[in-house]
């Protein structure tokens, strides 16, 4: 017995008045979605807690079976682990941004202009074996992720996760002198570190040939670092061996993957996965598919739906919701669910009108061998509320799953 | 985006056999309530935890998103806030009774032949200012509220909230001698003011001109002071603070306003309301819908279907719903439901049959620019709770308004 979990990321919704009352997922045409739901047991599921809006990462260690609130410390550990880099014990890693800043620090714009793949790497290039002359024993890690994104690594002893963040999260602030949140001597050190750091990031860059020929064609240099996040390694047993059982992940976006990373999923790459509404979602099926045959649990995620709907495009949510159809109606021919259960949720709901993670409940599916089916024939927040599963919470996900699976111990005699 | 919070006490029931098997919400007339669930997503809401009856202030502190196990100390200090003493840290605050008492100090009439508001604030006066000769530190303030209600504040260094009650809470018991719960100096100490304070009490009030006029009418005199719910102030962080909001009440009850004042609600005055069944709930809804035009949260609380609960008055407590059925239909009438959320529940149910609060689940329904519309065509215990909000819990209901609100900080990035 295997289960594919699937996260279409921000594809719940609220009512809009546009669309006659109902959401994206009620309005999109979904028939494999629907045959999900019509053939499985449905709920809704309050990812965190009821009312609390989860960020992507805290969204996936709660749907992962860990208590956020507990093992949280921020999103740069994730962004590292998803951009490759090996984070150890005593590391402090932090979510870095190329961005735009004029002669006095104000940042002007906290993208850089959304520098492109190609001369965003030429930069990161020059950020590599990076040393500061005060601080020898400190090893400092850089590495490009896509467009501005990008994570750093502070690797040596006397280190602390706690210090706020360089990045001022908007434009016109100036960048912010880190400071250390506790009275340590780790957190005065890591602070001060990077402050050096941001620097030695804008005087790397701003002479860059790269940001140069930015200059000359009337583009934004990406002539600044700004970091933020910062987080050590959370101590996570790993699902793998929680379990007994074969983990991998289909996730490109950074911190996603990387929250896979850290609970002992094994990433699997896929040509034409983007992670943004772009992304190929046949492909991403198909490397399920495969991937089923070596483990006993994939999770898949999609993002383009969550992207949609930070920018408010109504059209591109359900175009998504409707590529998520495709795929699922794929993963519906090809996966025979006297064997394996798909279970279909969002991670959170994204409401067009507010352009950003809030509270509600999404609404989940669960197909597969001994389901008890209920009576709901669509997968849409409205009718997923009506299922046998009623109100679930983030956490439940994980041992309902391998509970059917036959992977959880009886708790007693 | 605003806010409309409202409970009807006590208006839950069970199913009443000489009913055809209804409940009290179910046999009312009641077009508005049942508006409201139409327009709405419903639920039922497990206000503490399923099977705990609450009180009237736990059930509230749950409703504004505090956990009653964690703060709740004691009655006393809302009492006193609510009837509109400051309470400071440190001090000790008290429900009192007037109550009658034979010369053995056993209780005839723990309310005093519910003497009316005139003569018992005359009573009231010659309690101003009392001092006890062995604590000249102490400072005493008494004020009374409503019939035979008031609270009592000791004010002072080394006082203690573990003391148990004067108040036998049963006729014909002899008035309890308060004793220290702990073996600290201090509760020691507030136990001897309390017993110096019956005795006090009992002296001034015995030869009181009220009560010899009453006893000359063969009315029960108030002729003692009875002590109960010894509680300091708990810290609660305001829900003004908590969520960014302006928040004001609209409650006459002396418990629930005082739990509304030290949750940081401002409470609103209205002419005509009583907290009793005599209640005018129009002139309540209008003045809601005034206090919606410069705050963010209003919460309005509506009496008389508890009192008429605790009556078994069964003919009572449908008209008390039918009142506020009206109000709801103002409501409904002068607020718009595209830029503002009606949220109505009981707090707690009080079954005819028990005559006290019980600790089954209570219909909630919510209604507002973005819920998502469920079946449910009537408020009421059994149809709320096939409503896609499922089942809730008291504390999440705070979190769930402020998250339609935008109220909500995200967890996470």
């Amino acid at each position: 017995m295997k289960a594919l979990l699937i996260v279409g990321d921000g594809m719940a919704d609220r009512s809009i008045r546009k669309l006659g009352n109902r959401t994206p997922l009620e309005a999109a045409k979904k028939p494999a979605l629907d045959k999900l739901a019509a053939l499985g047991i449905n709920g809704i599921v309050d990812i965190i807690a009821p009312g609390i809006p989860p960020g992507s990462d805290t969204a996936h260690l709660s749907i992962f079976g860990y208590a956020p609130f507990e093992v949280y410390q921020g999103r740069g550990v994730f962004e590292a682990l998803g951009v490759g880099l090996e984070v150890k014990p005593g590391d402090i890693a932090f979510r870095c941004n190329f961005a735009t800043v004029d002669d006095g620090l104000n940042v002007i714009d906290r993208r850089a202009g959304r520098i492109e793949g190609g001369p965003a790497e030429e930069l990161a290039k020059s950020l590599r074996n990076l040393k500061l002359d005060e601080y020898p024993e400190v090893e400092i890690i850089y590495k490009h992720s896509t467009e501005h994104r990008g994570a750093l690594i502070l690797r040596g002893l006397g280190l602390s996760r706690m210090v706020c963040d360089s990045d001022p999260e908007e434009a016109a602030a100036q960048v912010q002198v880190v400071k250390p949140l506790d009275n340590s001597r780790e957190a005065a050190k890591t602070a001060a570190i990077l402050n050096k750091l941001t620097h030695m990031s804008h005087k790397v860059l701003e002479k860059h040939p790269v940001n140069m020929q930015r200059r000359s064609k009337g583009l934004l240099p990406a002539n600044i670092l700004l970091f933020r996040g910062a987080s050590g390694l959370p101590q996570l047993e790993s699902i793998a061996s929680r379990y007994k059982i074969k983990a991998a992940c289909i996730a490109i976006t950074a911190i996603i993957r990387g929250v896979c990373i850290s609970a002992g999923f094994k990433p699997i790459n896929v040509a034409g996965a983007t992670g943004t509404v772009e992304t190929d979602t046949i492909a991403k099926g198909r490397a399920a598919v495969e991937a089923l045959e070596n483990y006993d649990l994939i999770f898949l995620h999609i993002k383009g739906a969550d992207n949609a709907s930070h920018d408010g495009n109504l059209e591109q949510k359900i175009r998504m919701i409707e590529k998520i159809d495709s795929m699922v109606g794929y993963l519906l021919d090809k996966i025979d669910l006297k064997e394996t259960y798909i279970a279909l949720l969002a991670d959170h709901t994204t409401p067009l009108s507010v352009r950003n993670h809030t509270g509600d409940p999404v609404p989940i599916a669960i197909a597969g061998p001994e389901v008890i089916r209920d009576d709901v024939k669509r997968f849409s927040e409205r009718d997923c509320a009506k299922g046998g599963l009623g109100r679930i919470s983030g956490k439940d996900i994980m041992p309902t799953l391998m509970n059917f699976l036959g992977k959880q111990k009886k708790y007693g005699a």
